[in-house]
């Protein structure tokens, strides 16, 4: 025992407040919190509280001199600081104590305080000169626990997903030829199908179990295997198989579906053309009703009106073609057509050519392609007839009378498909994540003089703060994405105009996050991200293109906004502004009345971490943007300037209203679904990574806000050291909350991912 | 002619006055311009001029059914808008009085509001139903006379350098596997070197012309060809020939930097470890002085130790290798030994493993691996001797006694290598901004229902706005780099720590925009992007790296960061900070009593368009941002926290510092260039590149600038829509401006630029 002038009671204190004062983001309601446990604490004498009272005083803080006796005072008793205690701290405190007076009882009240200012080892570890026994995370929280509640009722179909992840089928792999890479991907599809995951969605009749929600669940797994293999079982069996079972009827499902699902019938999907990569209705394909053969002649009449990027082309046996269908001379508009494309031999039928697109930056293992057709002939019977057909007199009938509402509920069923590219573009966000977090909690670089270990890379404020949020709004939108799948396999709501709308935001705003989070990641990671064998290279290759197809993120969000000022009530619908326009007077009025902005300065943990608070920014800018541009786009029209103008010159401003409404929808989704949560602990965690994604998610648009004046000065920088701070707290656990992702260690194949 | 209630001194007016109204930008600065336009036109009557005056109040703007009848009596003229006219809305003008009334002169005032209002053709080719004649490029500015200014002094070498890469051995091709790329690379280095290009930068004794700034020209117009070039050159001729040429002597130069240069003698710059990226000072490789031997031995102690990531590892006979010199039991530090790795028969020499790194993300074309040493010997000469020897008695000397400031003297020879990693980044960007922008002026997407054609991509203002403002960035980073590389070889300033920490800053910012750039490029040409003949895959690839190599940028921008702290004094040093805390106190009152912040609110074009109003604003931001984190640093110190911790807890403060630095740094060395510019008409072009620039950049940190009161809201939007109304004054140029970066046409070979 050595001796210290401070007593017992004041020196079980000393960490505590050494730490406290030395950072500097003590708040009132940090205060009340330090205050309380004194005020409670039986230990304590009169005398005691008093001094404790004062030193709390920040118009009076403590000297200078002071901070330095307590630092003297810890590092003179030269007692270890173990991590792995359950209160690290309150611990620490005691065993000081127990240095200098003999033994003294762990204190309560300390445990009180340490959890509710979430202090964490990284707060303090280098802050006294004293031993520290580090553990790299913390086993409060448990990552299979995290993974039940993330997968919910779709936990067999995961579970089982992921046992069948790891056939020596999918053993991970470097793959530079193209053609050797697609037969190894096609052979893990049929592999899948064979197994019955072909057919998932599709209904019970045909070999499925009619559950697309768990189809994205699973593919969204596959990306943990290889981003080809997901793409290229999405073409096969949710484009080209998703295409028969939706616009076509029966006698499609009859003679197609079941092959199709097994696999034993290779399709694709031929939408997109060179010349028309966003604008499918103005796609140049015709697809001519010849009455006097009562067959269907499919032509490509341009040299750049031909199919570009399609996924299975060089394997396919049929194609799934959307052309302008044109009956007794005129145009019905876009519809799909079934066209054989090869013989079993698998050459190309007469009339049709199809040439390799070759090597793209990513997803080398789908075989994509262009195609042409030169007056190919099918029967009237291969025309995908549930919302328009060709009767057997020879004339076109339509239940949808409405040319534009044909096309968007054509297009609307394929909506399914882009939740899914979000999904799978997650699962690498995910992957990548865990990728470099488990890297970063085993890297370690540079060093103080007083350690003999450098530190570990995560334990670097910097790296925390590009690696934490990214996780959180991992959770956001896994939970986003989630819901919007079972809304949209709802079918209490046949109506699904608003989840496409919100589809299209979400899809964009989600593929956008999941490339900068790979990118971040692989620069977190150092020349070893760089390498393929840490994956993320791959990943990076092949999630990008995710931001342009099934609907480019810029146009989708067009549309996004386009809902939106139109209340969902237009049609889905990228030229037609019209219905837009028709209502945009009652928007106006609308939303002005409910616009009031409060909060200017208010900085307080309680209100900064409050969901009501986050929820109220994000609505109030959706509205203030709404607001604005409705007005815009009104002062246009008022001035004789043409619509198609108007929107134009609305352009930027229509995106950033798309993004904002995305982020409410994804955020307030995530809030509706903790509020459900049974399990107040991982409540309590999963509130934290919604509290930071919001605040994180706030900050990019926070010029924004303090244009506006919805936020001041003092709260915009309050929220900006918010985030840090929370980075900080989840610290010790963010090793739990990348496995708690569920990546099975079948599919965690990066080297630097794995302890060796 | 038909009838127009309006007389033709009105008339002349409308169309100016349509487009005018139905923006809603109008200022008062440029109200002032249609203002003294009227005063001074003498074709006008008083009373017309009234009239005009009238109709530009804007607190009394012209009715809404006036503006109607503006829209009619212009639409109802069926003139038709030629785009390609040197005035073409003032021509149009013209037309559309004289089909009303007759011929009519074209009046000198409309040309004069329609320059210097900077009314574009896109402002109004939607606005009127008539008939647009399109062109895609204005031809007011010639891309050629661009170039010239770009290539300032180096214009031969950058010219014969560029028709060099017109050899077929540079044709670009598709290369999957590496050790085929490698081959190709490896040819094209030797192809190189014996035109002279690998000694460019050496003494003319062997064989260089001494022209270090050349060979950064010719570093980035290597980026045209590839970038696994780039790179395996920047490792043979720069890190492994640089090693020799700056850290060696006479006897290391005579031996070997004629042969290096010839590529006769492959080598390469073994500097990182597994262990130890960014800490080079912690690298764990011992080369121990034996004296009975007169030999060094180098070993690799650790399984974690080994050299990683070397490039040319593969193909190299030998590797300047840095290591802890171990001279009689005393370590003295990282120093540079050269040690033979391979025989005559290409055969691995005893004790030394190689192990091929495999694929990565990018640069192929570079063999790099990984080197282990166990126990290899060399004679003592082989130290690279310049800064620290050992003597033939067996001691060691150097003439720079502290061992900190040796280390950064050897490491600061190097950082020409960082300068052009940079200038490699930036020619990256700049190919795949032509590539997407030539793509943009030819690809058509959706269009209105007057018009037959479909929009050109780059007409549409998110377009604009999306890669006009990273052209303008081009520009300024390309001056910016320029002059540091022309300081850094500027032999009258010996002391180039200042330089260092600059270049440090520079690199970060530069290969950031590089990744930025490409990835919106990419994502700007859609599908189209993503497949590798059209180059911005690869680029996306090989660039990728540049943000960790040759110093990780969030490392560097810390080290900028610690320059600008203490005022370029201390060490270039990443863990001591004893320096920086030294002078701390003299910078907290130096930069305190400078702030003034003013205009907070000024928002007319004249200020916002002025390089004084950039340039006060970025040396607020680090002004303010040094005294800030000076006042923190110090407070912690005072309160007894230890310097590493309370830099680690500053640590996402410096990071901003070091960027803002930066920003300021790259900007105002522009302004000092376009300062000396001759030619009016580009100086002015010029000016209007690095106003868009400091508007865009400065709009990154909006936030910022308002929380601090720098900018109050109205300004902060009003920079906002400057940013895009300046995206669309520079749209008829940006074909030009993208030409202007010279890439030449056999470099340029991505389909979708080159017209078919």
């Amino acid at each position: 025992m050595q001796e210290s002038n401070y007593s017992s009671e004041i020196l079980q204190y000393i960490p505590f407040y050494y730490v406290i004062w030395s950072d500097d983001l003590l708040t009132t309601s940090e205060i009340n919190v330090v205050q309380n446990a004194i005020d409670t604490d039986k230990t304590l004498s009169d005398k005691s509280k008093a001094q404790l009272f004062a030193w709390l005083d920040t118009y009076n803080p403590p000297a200078d001199t002071e901070l330095k006796k307590w630092k003297q005072t810890i590092s003179n008793s030269s007692v270890k600081l173990v991590e792995s205690e359950t209160y690290p701290l309150s611990a620490f405190s005691q065993k000081v104590v127990s240095h200098y007076k003999g033994n003294y009882p762990l204190n309560e009240q300390l445990k009180q305080i340490e959890i509710q200012l979430g202090i964490q080892p990284n707060h303090y570890n280098h802050l006294f000169d004293v031993a520290v026994s580090h553990e790299a995370t913390s086993s409060f929280y448990n990552a299979h626990d995290i993974d039940t509640i993330l997968k919910g009722k779709h936990a067999k179909v995961v579970d089982d997903f992921r046992k069948t992840l790891s056939d020596p089928i999918f053993k991970w792999d470097v793959h530079r030829n193209k053609e050797e890479f697609r037969q190894v991907v096609l052979n893990q599809v049929k592999f899948l199908a064979n197994k019955g995951y072909g057919a998932m969605a599709y209904p019970e009749a045909y070999g499925g179990i009619n559950d697309m929600e768990g189809y994205a669940y699973m593919f969204e797994n596959m990306m943990f295997a290889d981003g080809s293999l997901s793409i290229k079982f999405g073409v096969q069996f949710g484009l080209f198989g998703g295409s028969i079972q939706k616009l076509g009827t029966k006698k499609h499902h009859d003679q197609y579906l079941m092959e199709t699902g097994k696999a034993k019938l290779l399709g694709c999907f031929a939408m997109t053309e060179t010349g028309h990569g966003s604008n499918v209705r103005g796609i140049k394909t015709t697809a001519t009703y010849d009455s006097k053969t009562d067959q269907i002649i499919i032509h490509t009449p341009g040299k750049n009106d031909n199919k570009e990027y399609i996924g299975n082309a060089l394997h396919s046996k049929m194609a799934s073609v959307f052309a302008q269908l044109i009956v007794n001379g005129k145009n019905e508009g876009v519809h799909a057509i079934l066209v054989p494309l090869r013989n079993n031999n698998h050459e190309l039928l007469p009339g049709i050519l199809v040439e390799d697109n070759g090597y793209k930056l990513g997803l080398n293992g789908v075989d994509n392609g262009k195609i042409w057709f030169n007056q190919v002939t099918v029967p009237r019977e291969n025309l995908l007839n549930k919302y328009g057909d060709i009767k057997e007199d020879g004339t076109y009938y339509s239940e949808i009378k409405n040319p534009n509402k044909r096309f968007f509920t054509m297009l609307g069923t394929l909506v399914g498909g882009r939740i899914c590219v979000a999904r799978a573009g997650l699962g690498g966000a995910k992957y990548a994540l865990t990728v470099a977090i488990k890297h970063a909690l085993k890297r370690r670089q540079f060093n103080d003089s007083v350690k003999i270990q450098e530190d570990l890379l995560i334990d670097y404020p910097t790296h925390q703060l590009r690696l934490t949020p990214l996780v959180a709004s991992a959770y956001v939108y896994h939970v986003a994405l989630d819901k919007m799948m079972q809304q949209y396999c709802d079918p209490s709501q046949p109506d699904k105009r608003k989840i496409e709308t919100q589809v299209a935001g979400l899809k964009s705003i989600i593929t956008w996050y999941a490339n900068d989070t790979i990118q971040e990641c692989r620069e977190a990671c150092g020349g070893k991200g760089y390498l393929i064998e840490n994956r993320i290279a791959d990943l990076k290759g092949d999630v990008d293109i995710f931001t342009t197809f099934e609907g480019d993120n810029t146009v989708l969000l067009l549309l996004s906004a386009k809902g939106v000022l139109s209340d969902f009530k237009s049609e889905f619908n990228s030229a037609g502004f019209t219905a837009v326009l028709k209502i945009l007077g009652i928007q106006i009025n609308d939303k002005l009345t409910t616009i009031n902005p409060v909060y200017t300065n208010k900085v307080d943990k309680d209100h900064l971490y409050n969901p009501k608070f986050h929820k109220h920014a994000f609505d109030y800018r959706t509205r203030r943007l709404t607001y604005s541009l409705a007005m815009r786009i009104r002062d246009y029209i008022k001035k004789g300037v043409p619509s198609y103008q108007a929107f134009l010159k609305v352009q930027t401003h229509l995106l950033a209203l798309g993004k904002a409404y995305s982020n409410e929808l994804a955020y307030t989704t995530y809030c509706d679904f903790v509020d459900t949560m049974a399990n107040d602990k991982n409540k309590a965690l999963f509130l934290k990574l919604g509290t930071l994604h919001a605040l994180y998610t706030l900050r990019q648009d926070a010029e924004w806000y303090l244009e506006q004046g919805y936020m001041g000065g003092t709260k915009s920088k309050a929220i900006r050291q918010r985030v840090e701070r929370l980075c900080t707290e989840l610290r010790p656990h963010i090793g739990v909350l990348v496995d708690g992702f569920g990546i099975p260690d079948h599919c965690m194949t990066a080297p630097i991912a794995i302890d060796h």
